[in-house]
């Protein structure tokens, strides 16, 4: 047993910089800000104010929504407001919980980079870190 | 001007969620942990190595160590050590300053995700944030 844990660390280490969890549905660029956008906003948001947020076409953005859609992240209702149809988009619970494991390994990259980096090297990155 | 400046800044506050700093070069979730891993290793490691560290088969470390040299983030040298050929890979000045720009816009999207997750909610992230 003591053997397995100990390989298990070795091997855990060996792959140190491997960031498995680093889920590459959530870590594309765009679907990242969408999903940053989303998390800020849990009422929800129009297909327009997602759009300008973003920065993304009406094509990029129906792209991006259908496969976080499909990964059941992200929930898409079309209803009326004012006669005008709209669609409203939320980030699920499921979402919500994905985004924020994602988070931690993204944290645990800067963790790392910042130990990279080091003190000798002037670094927006660091003093960033250390405002925090 | 003035008149420029608040267009400026709406323009900014519109687009907030965009992250167009987020290099794709370095953003690519392979990449980012080579690029770590070197920033890390700022006297460069052998092809070997950063395959075991970062968890990469031979075909795609070749693939993203070609990316990374064709933007000038890396560069590789051959060289024989005890008469083996070896390939050592370090991280360009430039690549560090890329990346630390990189890494600016990436505490941005946590900041950013940090405030949207709010205090209710419990979150490793948000307590992680809260360690540095």
């Amino acid at each position: 047993m003591e053997k397995q844990m100990t390989s298990r660390s070795v091997k855990a280490r060996a792959h140190r910089f491997a960031y498995d969890g680093l889920d590459r549905v959530i870590h594309e660029r765009a679907r990242l800000g969408l999903l940053t956008c989303l998390v800020a906003h849990p009422k929800g948001l129009s297909f327009g104010t997602l759009k300008q947020l973003c920065r993304l076409t009406d094509g990029n953005l129906s792209r991006h929504l259908q496969v976080l859609e499909a990964a059941k992240l992200v929930e898409i209702s079309k209803s009326h407001v004012r006669n005008r149809p709209q669609t409203l988009c939320r980030i699920t619970l499921q979402g919500r919980k994905r985004y924020v494991n994602y988070l931690a390994i993204l944290e645990q990259v800067i963790l790392d980079a910042a130990a990279g980096i080091g003190n000798d090297v002037e670094s927006k990155s660091a003093s960033a870190l250390a405002r925090t």
